[in-house]
């Protein structure tokens, strides 16, 4: 695991601001959700999955670790945690408490994200130098060891009924961590979460959407970013409010879904 | 038909000149190829093949009608002439004769499109709003009635060869074009044309990409730009001499192919 700190320039903050959870306490019970991935020209955020691709540069990678410290949690699918066995926090230099450091969540229904103390996400927790991760489940999925495991380091699971085709509702799984107290989140994959949450009506739960895009194709077969139409849809969905931010080979687009 | 005509202003011709077919008569007999299209964040050209999809907005219609002022010709496959009836010239304003309105050339090894007097770009041609297509098909293929039709108004049938998959081999389009004199050729689409230039060697021919992304999904099942991968690529197609310009909710991307 590499130990190199990141450092994200001031001047970057700003255009950035706008899109990011409000500082002052909100009302809503609903934590603000950010949706943030990097993406190729065509769609792809992976050649396929567990295949480690570099798309964006430098400043993509330093902004994703300011915009972790911004959000009390981030939350990615399963399928990122065991293929990618990432590490989920943040690397920023300007980091010098654990309260700084957002809470990893994983979408886990069926108990396949099979983690021991050699997991990245674990090990850093171990260390303080990230928080303890939040694995979503279901009840009779969870696994002793791994219960234990995540206790020692400061996480822990939570349990929810999963509905159609196995899968949680993104209100309940906002519900229960803004039960927990999160009062903001950052989706940051993969594929098959960021596609989930695009769709209607689960896209009204999406306050701000922050993309990078690469200048390159990965070409057909890779982990691609295009939410499911509805029968007989055609309609877009598109972004308002947006901003265009190029940086190095980059650019990152801001913007907030409309709502029809 | 619309008569509309259309401005571009002065100042955004520097950021784009560049990636434009220079105006010194070059020495090579292969034309210069400008790759260009208008592309959703999910990497879709339209909603379906013929669902007219309005994606980019003001400005980039009129750098599309500026761009075709700068090329001697523009190409598009069949379907595109087909399922659009496009106009396929330029209406900029700033035109004040035939010289300055590129080819439209469509490729229709098949003889599928049946075209007649009301197809636009014909009638367009009868009007001198625009030049005469050049239609690229097989031997056999031809239309007697098409034929004089064409030559009519200017254009003409081009004979080439098919091979694998009953396509052309862009190597031959591009000869064929250049022994007609044309220094120049800007590929405007759809989906199987542009992704048929971006595989492996025919990339090699793409002199520079101009493509505009919208701040929009069209969702699955659209018209998508992504090149097959070679059997084994496990390698990106990646863009150098990157340029990034925002304009209204768009952004334009310029850039060359890197080839390894
Ligand atoms: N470029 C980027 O920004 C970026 C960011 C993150 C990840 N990635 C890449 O994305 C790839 C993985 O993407 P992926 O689409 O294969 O998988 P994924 O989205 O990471 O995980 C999908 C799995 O998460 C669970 N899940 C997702 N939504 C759920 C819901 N609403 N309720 C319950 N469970 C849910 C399901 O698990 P079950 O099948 O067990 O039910 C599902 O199969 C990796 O290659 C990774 O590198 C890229
Ligand atoms: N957003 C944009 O910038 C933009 C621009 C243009 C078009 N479009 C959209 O794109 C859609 C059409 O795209 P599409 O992918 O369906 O079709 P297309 O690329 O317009 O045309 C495909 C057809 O052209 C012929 N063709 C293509 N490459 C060839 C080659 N190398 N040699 C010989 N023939 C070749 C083939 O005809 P045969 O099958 O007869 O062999 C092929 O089926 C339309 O909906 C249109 O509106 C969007």
């Amino acid at each position: 695991m590499s130990r190199e700190t990141l450092s994200f320039p001031l001047t970057s903050i700003p255009p950035l601001e706008p899109y990011l959870p409000p500082s002052t306490s909100s009302t809503s019970s609903k934590p603000f959700l950010t949706l943030t991935y990097a993406t190729s020209l065509d769609a792809s955020l992976a050649l396929a999955p567990g295949v480690r691709t570099t798309l964006s540069g430098p400043y993509s990678k330093s902004m994703t670790h300011y915009l972790r410290t911004r959000h009390d949690a981030i939350l990615v699918g399963c399928t990122t945690a065991i293929v990618d066995n990432p590490a989920l926090n943040s690397r920023l230099e300007s980091i010098t408490s654990l309260d700084q450091q957002p809470r990893p969540v994983i979408l886990d229904p069926k108990g396949r994200w099979d983690f021991s103390e050699d997991s990245q996400v674990i090990r850093l927790a171990a260390e303080f130098r990230g928080k303890g991760p939040w694995v979503v489940t279901t009840r009779g999925r969870e696994v002793k060891e791994r219960s234990e495991l995540l206790e020692r380091v400061g996480g822990k699971y939570l349990f929810l009924e999963t509905g159609e085709n196995d899968r949680f509702k993104w209100g309940d799984v906002l519900r229960v961590l803004g039960e927990e107290g999160v009062k903001s989140v950052m989706v940051e994959g993969g594929g098959e979460v960021i596609n989930s949450l695009l769709i209607n009506p689960e896209n009204r739960l999406v306050d701000s959407v922050i993309i990078t895009i690469a200048p390159t194709w990965l070409g057909k077969g890779g982990v691609v970013v295009s939410p499911s139409r509805q029968e007989g849809q055609t309609s877009q969905l598109r972004l308002r409010d947006i901003s265009w931010q190029p940086h190095g080979e980059d650019v990152v687009l801001c913007g907030r879904i409309i709502h029809s």
